[in-house]
Parts: structure tokens; sequence; C-alpha cells
């Protein structure tokens, strides 16, 4: 039985609550949180677990195996490094931390004490990651061409980060949960509008063998958009989230290059298209399946593929956007 | 009675030709193409027309008033300037040039000569387009925030072009007469993939007073999009030129930022969602209205809108992204 | 306060339960099912609630002010007339009862001891619904010409109840809230595939003023739509129950016939083709307005809009579909 | 050389002069239509075709082998039987006559004089009605459970026939060519609104083995739908014909019963939910492909699939619906 406390108990903290405590492996043993308020809620769905408004209660607490970090990220590496320096495994919320510097710093402590780093990109962990995870590798797409993602929606504004620390997370982190190359460069552009951050931004991010990526996140669309294409060789996908059914579509189209005998110069180009597939996609709760492999981590000793390295990843490239953005895109090497 | 000469009789010459010749006020007294094939089609819909091989018998006929160039843009250049110097005016396919030395030239050529120049950009005279404006102008959406269009589909790879010439004179002529202000820099991003053309790109152009635009184009797209977000301060727009009906939707959605009288460091923010409108849209057919605005330009001797100066503009944002997308997204100063 | 007793606590039941447990004017004192299991569920959600697993002592607990009846509607009628012996308001799930009869003897019940009855048609409290109702009031639409629903997905098969049994009672609930005409003729057609009972059904009812409805429900369907389209004289609606936003759009559209004086047997006809409207709803827990209705309903001793004379009016079409279903589309007079 | 006269040269018309004039198998040698304006727009398509306002003039003409009659419904008898008589074979607009009895008279005639009747159901050779039908022939879909199509829009109102001789031909033939048993029962419903004929109906036809259909027809939608749901026992599928593409969409999803060992009176119910497929269709233009066709069954002196006695099988409907229609749904055996 692994012991789990858990600091932050806002909007996602409940959530995280609820999946450790119903696991047969865990028990959430304390949760804290520095609003007394949220006491209540947990009161009312868990009237067993004790709260607290004390953060080093947690930390220091002989009785917890495991602090789950569930709150704003400029507070991330200190709570990090606190639970890592009791000899705490951490499960904590994406993105990682607030800088490389940061995140380094977190993957070294936890070398050093042979602890576990579990970066909670759910996403991943969703039938339709896996799925687009699983065509990639399968070499259903073929070579890819790119990866191109709209994020976008009303709000809600953060105070704290700009859009790009509060939506690319997500599409970074499947970016690099899918075309598993390690990018070259990064050219960001965007604008601020009402509150000094960024309320829309647009990340280009280029891989070698002439994978592109391209990601847009806006705070002021009228509507919400969670659309992905990615474009291969052999098959092209359309992931569309917020379809109840069929949120991936795979499409049999593609276009060959040929060199036309009758002229140096020409190429002649051929298109190809058939049939669409809506693969049936597995139905589990992304974050129950984050957890119970958390544990599981945990009892084998072994680190999660979204271990801090893999979180660390996502903020180098959250860090580049933000300093390309400020300079109007220019290319920061990575 | 103004006598037209068409050069080009390939994909869209055989509308030009239809427009002009049906219009009361003109008509089409010679077609040009160098492939004899087009000759049979243009017979078929026009027997009366004469057709030519020989484009200079388009450019020096004395029975032409007139003349529209509707050929690929690497021939735009010579084909527009032998006929300003025959004191033909001239209806130019967009884009209007290969580089804004060409456009400059032909501008400055057909002063001299008061000849007037319209260059194609068919969209602007779409019921779309011209709502579009309409509520830009009278303030319906408040302060502009961005444009961003996406404009995707599967091929057509021309050869000698990129993506970007091919689809986004569309998005920039568009965003140009809706934005309509001086835009600053602009950074564009993309990649080739099959043919050593770009394949794929994504441009974005700043503009003063926060005003940002981005365009997402790609002839690598498993699906047809043509999708574009509007946001202003007051209202925001979706523009989706592939529904039947309802192709603009006006969304009374907005975000106000007040400053919180209980915290100096925090904004309050609010959000407002409204009804949303789908406004009933001029049904015309743009290259109609466009043909007959051309002929009313020539007889009242005066400028359009979307006139060699116009056309100019988008051919500094092309030329500016070409630069900037070999470059990785170098910012180039407009 | 009022004080309530909750019959049944499987799917439907513990919302019942939460809405009236926390509206202010009431308190849920005493939840009852037959299944001891559903206890563990009540517990985790309001610990302090007692639970029982005999009726009769919800039925005839002098604690008690009103039962909700939240079971298979097969038990309407013995637990409800057990109520309103017992002096109890009830407050129970649609469809009503089972037959006329039942349902005029609970009425006259119901009646004679100054109780009130609530038939739960939760629809009828959505934002959607109402700003129907207000529109179709406010004579926006102008006369109706018909209502046309489309309510179909994949199961869930019901045993011991037919698909108008489980889906019709939200169609015709609303037609009756919208239309408020006495309906004089109803022809049903109908299959059954799978289970002896029928799965798929078209039910056409007939109004005064040539109004006419259609309702089409399904279990075998593979897409899940609930789909409403109405058409007035001077306006058409389509209500999508399953869009996120804009769930209503109103078109100002129509068709206009005048006589033409040229011919004798000719109408002329002429289009109308406005913008669409996507009005704003209201956002709210239907079912929260609702019980929140029922109390002031006792409070007020009046009785509500969707009464038990409501109530029969959608059993009495149920009744009359299912006779005419099982004769092949034999009309049966209201 | 097969040599066509045509006669009806309004909206349909011009698209069969030009699929046979350009089949190299076929050629129009005479064109009639009562409105002299008509043959300018011949002469612009095809100069060298014959015009004429006299239909005589093609059903005597000894130049001429088969005749497409392209009038209005109500014309067809007169016309189809002095071509028959004449030794002409007809290829006919649908549906094929405005009565039974004229429909046996005709096939009656033509078999008489061994000549082919074509019923011009363009739909059956579209991409996606060939898909369908190979489908349910393949045995892909199983046992047919229902059809139940939806097509709906604003208008256009005929003067001549109600909503159900207008639109629901398309359904019904399809529907006869797709279940391929003969149908039982029929029942419809409807109503008049504005020029006293129906414009809105609702058809079920009853067939062996528990299939049933239902058509929904209306002309007073704001919104245009052409949606056809078919459910089998194995798959089930969805045909939108508005789609761009994907148009048919085939979901492996069903339902199976079975008997409960644990009680006598309950089946066990299960839903079955895979991978959701749009198959690629032809691409194909319908009418070349039939007009081909019914060069051919000439040649080979072969009856074609919509014969008379196809489109006799329509009408047959067609009667019925309007008889049942008028009286409220009464049952019509056939």
């Amino acid at each position: 039985m692994i012991r789990i406390g858990v600091i932050g108990h806002g909007y996602w903290g409940p959530n995280v609550v609820r999946n450790f405590h119903t696991h047969q492996d865990s028990e959430v043993v304390l949760v804290c949180d520095k609003d007394q308020n949220s006491q209540a809620r947990l009161k009312k769905a868990h009237p067993g677990i004790p709260f607290t408004t004390e953060v080093m209660e947690v930390v220091k607490s002989p009785q917890i195996d495991a602090v789950a970090v569930v709150t704003p990220v400029w507070t991330h590496f200190e709570l990090a490094k606190a639970a890592l320096e009791n000899g705490k495994h951490i499960f904590i919320e994406k993105p990682f931390t607030s800088s490389v510097a940061q995140a380094e710093e977190l993957i070294e402590l936890a070398d050093r004490k042979n602890l576990r780093i579990m970066v909670d990109h759910t996403f991943l962990f969703t039938g339709a990651v896996k799925k687009i995870r699983q065509l990639v590798d399968e070499g259903a797409l073929g070579e890819l061409f790119y990866y191109d993602s709209l994020r976008v929606n009303l709000g809600l504004f953060q105070h704290d980060v700009n859009v790009i620390w509060d939506l690319a997370p997500h599409d970074l982190s499947i970016m690099d949960h899918v075309i598993r190359e390690k990018p070259e460069a990064l050219v960001a552009t965007g604008e601020t509008h009402l509150n000094g951050v960024e309320d829309i931004a647009f990340i280009t991010v280029y891989f070698p063998k002439r994978i592109i990526a391209h990601i847009n996140v806006n705070w002021l669309s009228p509507v919400k958009v969670r659309t992905t294409l990615i474009g291969g060789e052999k098959k092209m996908l359309v992931w569309n989230d917020l379809e109840a059914d069929e949120k991936i579509k795979v499409y049999d189209k593609g276009v060959t290059m040929s060199s036309n005998p009758g002229s140096l110069h020409r190429l002649l180009v051929s298109y190809r298209s058939g049939d669409m597939l809506a693969p049936k996609l597995e139905q589990i709760e992304a974050l129950n399946a984050e957890t119970a492999y958390f544990l599981k981590c945990i009892e084998e000793n072994k680190s999660p593929f979204n271990d801090g390295v893999s979180g660390l990843r996502v903020v180098r490239l959250l860090e580049a956007a933000e300093k390309s953005v400020r300079k109007r895109g220019e290319a920061v090497a990575l």
C-alpha cells in the first residue's frame, strides 16, 4: 500500500485524490490546500481523509511515501524539492517547472535519492493519444511530414502565466510523445491584448527529417477548437478531441512524386484517396490509468516514460517559446 | 463598349471570358492561349470569339482597350508591361507579380500612361468578405485583436511556386482589406517535403495596435478547411467558407479586464457570452461584380481599391514570407 | 422546511436526492431502494441521510411531507397512490403512469386530498425548451406548421417497455408544452426486432389548425441524434440538443403564397431567407429549477404546469401510440 | 449509333441531352420543348442539334430510335405511349407515371413491341447507392432491420404534385433497390399548409422479415437534410448525401440478445461498438453511367434493372402513399 499526500485541492486536485484513493494499491493519507474552504469539498467526497493547510505537514510526514503536487507551476520547484529531499516520490502537474534549470535540479535530486518523478501529462494516457502513438509506431502513417494543432477557446485567462504556458504543454507533450525526434529549433510569435501576457501564440518546432510541428493556442476565440492534423507519407489523420465518437479519423490519402520521363524540370504528382477509418478508441479515464502506472513504477523501481526528463523536454520548449515570442519570432536553437 | 482581350484560357480564363463577354458594357474580342487545345473549349462556349496562340496579337491589337492577364504569375510582368506600353488597361490574376520591383515598375508605368490596373483578388467581391469588411467598418467587432486563417487541403501541387504563393494571396489580400493598417513585420515558417518547394507554411504578420494576423497554408492536409477567426474587443466572428449557408457567424462574446480593488497585482477578468448571429450574405458571383467594377473604373477614370498598389501590398508580404521561411522564421521588417 | 422521502435510488434518483437535499427550503429525510447496494452510494454522497429498503417506511412516515417516486413506470401507480393516501405530495418520474385510468385515479385522489402532483418532465425546465416556448408565445414563429423530432441512438433496450414509452415521453411532453392545442388523432407505426418490444417507432399527431407533429424514436441507430425542427409561418427553428453551444437556431426563412393575377390556377410562391440567430440560452440545471418549483407550488398551494393533468396528456398519447403501432398505424382519435 | 430525341428541355433536360450527345454510341438528333425560349440554351450548348416545339415531330420521326421524356409527370403517359406506339424505346423521368394503371399499360405496350423502358432514377447510379447496395448484397450489414430517410428543405413548391410525388420517388426507388423485398403495406401521414397540396409527409412501409422503412419529406424545413440511416443485424450505416466526402459511414455497431440463464423473463442485451469506416466511393456522373447503360440495354436487347416494372413499383408506393395520407394514415395493403 503506497501512502499518498496531495498538495493542492483546487480544480484538478480532487480528481487526483479520487484516483489515488480508490486504487487498491494506494491510499490518500493527507490533503493540503492553503485555502481552508477546500476542506469542505474534501470532507463531502472523502470524509475519512485528513486535511491541512500546512504543506510541511505533507512534505515531512513519515506516513507518506509519495507526494502529488497539484498546484500552480510557480510553486512546483519548491514543493517538489522539499518532497524529494524528504524522500518522497513525486507526481506533479504539468508543466513540470517554471524553468529548465529547476527541472534539471529536480531530476538530479531524484536520481541521487533514487526517487520517481512523474509529470502529469494526462493526455498521453487517453485512448486517442495512445491510438495515434500506435499508428505512428506501426508505420501506418509512413514517414511523418507535419504535426499541426489548434487549441483555442474563450478564456480562461491566467494571471501568472501566458497562453503558451497554459495551453501549449498539452500539445508539446503529445507532439514529443508522437514524433520522438529531438527538436532542432523553435520559432514563436504571438501578442498580448488585455492583461499584459500573451493571449494568442503560434509556435513552430523544427525537427530532423523535415518534420515540422505547429501549435496554435488562443484564449480569445469565440469557439472552442481542439483539432490536430498529422500528415505522413502514407496516411494522414485528423484528431478532433471535441467529437463524442470518432475522435480520430485516419485518411488513406497521399501524394506521390515521380520524375517525368518527358521533362527534366517537372515532377509528376499523383494523389491517392481511399477509405477513411475512425478506429475504436480505448474508453478509459486517462488519469486512472496514469495514477495506476505511477504506483507500478514505484513498486517496480523503474522510471515512467513521462518522467522528469520527459517533463523537462516540454519545459525546454516552453522556455524557448516564451523567449522567441518576446523577440517576435527569433529562432531559438534547441 | 469596352473591348477586352484575354490572355490565358486554362482553369480560370473561361470565367473571365464569360463575365466580360456577357456584360452589356464590354465584349471579348480576342482570346489567346499558347495551348491550341484550349481553342475547342472557347469555340464551344463562345463560337463567335476569335482565338490566337500569339500573345502579341492581343497586346498590340488596336481593337482592344483592356487586357485580362490570366496566366501563371511568372509571366505576369512581361505580359502586363507589354499591354500597358501598348496603352491597354489591365485586369490581372493574383498574385500581381513575382516581385515587389516588378509591381512597382508596372504601377509607375500605368500611372504615367493613365491606365487602370486591377488585380483579380476575387474573394474581396464575395458576400462573405463584404460582410466582414462592413462589420469591421461599422465597429461591430470593436478594436481588432487578431485575424487567424486556416486554408489547407490535399494538393494541388504547383511546380513553379510554393504553397505560400499559391494559397496565401487569398488570405493576405483579405487580411489587408479587413485590417487596413500598415503591417510592421512578418515571420514565416514552413517546410518542403516532396518536390523542393514549401508545401506547408505558417505566416505571422504584426500590425500596429497589437493586431496580429496568422495564416496557415498546407497542401498536405487530408481534409479541406477554409476557416478564419477574427477576434475583436466587442465581438468575434468565424468565417467558414465551406458552409453552404451560414458562412459567417458573429459571436457576441468577449473578455473584459478591470482592476481588482482588493488587490494591486490582480486583474478581474469577466467573460461575456450572448447570441450568435449568422447574417444573410449577398448572393452574387464575385467575379461578375468585380469585372463590372473594372469596367466602371475605366469609364469613370478612377482607380479601383484592388489596384496595383493594393496588389503590391500583397506581393510585398509574399516576398517577405518567402524570405522569412527560407531563414527559418527570421523576422522581415515591412 | 419541506421534508422529502425519495423512493428509487438507481440512475436518476441520486440527482433528485441531491437537488432536494441542497435546496434551502427542503431536506431529504429518508431514501428507499429495494437494492441494498444503492445504500453505499447514498452514504458516500450524503452520509447523514437514512436509508431503507421498505417503501412503506417512506409512504407512512409522519416525518415526510412529500414523496419523490423515482422508479420504473409500472410501479408508479401503487407507490403514488399509497403516498397520496397517506397525505404526501408527490414528485414522480415520467411517464406519469402506465395507463390513462391510473393517471385519472391519481389526479382525482390528489384533488380530493388537496395534494400536489408534479410529473418530472425535466426537459421542460431546460434553457432550450424555455426559449422555444417563449419564441412560440411571443409569436416569433407565427402560426405553427409542424413539430418534427428525431431521437435515436443505440440502446438502451428496456425490458419492460418499448421505445415509445422509453423515449417518446420527452418529445410528447415538449410538443404538448409548445403547441398547446388539444391533439385530434394519432397514428403510430413501428417494428420489433430483437426482444419482442418495439425498438423503432414513428408517431404522427394531428392537431387543429393543420398543425402536425411527428416523432421518430429508435434504439437501433448507430449514431445519437436529438434534433427537432419546428416550422412556422414566419420563422423556423432547429433545436439540436447535442450541440454544446448554439442548441437552437432560429431561421428567418419562410414561404409566401399569393394569387397570380395572370392565372386562375396557379399560386405565386415566394421564398424568404434572412439571418439566422442562435439565441443565448439560460444556463441552468433543469432539475434544480424544477425541484425548486415543486417546493414553491407546495408552499403556495397551487398546481404546477407539469401537474398530473399534464402528465395524463402524455400518457394518453403514449397509450394511443402503443395501440396504433400494434395495429400498423390505425388512427386513434384523441 | 443510337439516335435520340429528347422531349423537355427545362431543368434536367439539358443534362440528358449532354450525356446522350457526348456518348460515342448515341447522338441527339432532335430536341423538343413547348417553350421556344429554351432553344437559345440548346443553341449555345449544342449549336448543331435541331429544335422543335412540336412533340409529334420527335415521336414520329423515322430518324429517331429512342425518346427521352424529360417533362412533368402528368405528361408522361401520353408522350411515352405515343413514342412506344411509334416504335421508340423510352428513357423517362421519375416518377414513371401518374398512376399504376398508366404504368401497367406502358409496360404491356413496350413488351408487345419489344421496346425498352428505362425510368430515370438517377440516384441508383451514384457511387453512394451502389456502395450501399453492395454492402447489403455482400451481407456486410447482416439481416436488415430498418431504412429511415430524411429529405427536407425549403421549397421548391410544385403546383401540380405534392411533396410525396416530388421528393419521395428518390427514397422509394433507393429503398426498393436496397431492400429487395416485396412491401406488404404502407401508412402515410402528412399535412397541407399553403397551397392545398401536402408539403410535409411521413411514409412507413412494412416489408416481410420485420424490415421497416420510413421516409420523411418536407418542403418547409429551414435547413436542407439528406440523410438515411440503415440498420442491420451486423452493422449500421449513415448516408449523408450533403457531405462532400465521407458520404457513407459504416458503423461496426450492434445489439445482441441472449437468454439470461438466471431468469426466465429477461434477455441479456449486449452492445457492440467497433470501428467506423467511410469507404471510398466511385466518383462518377450518375447520369452518364445511366445513359450508357440505356444504350447497352438497347444494343443487347435486354431489360434494365430500372425498367418499367421497377418504375411501376415506385408508382404503386406513391399512389398508396397519397391514398393513405388523405385518410390520415389508413394502411394500404400492397
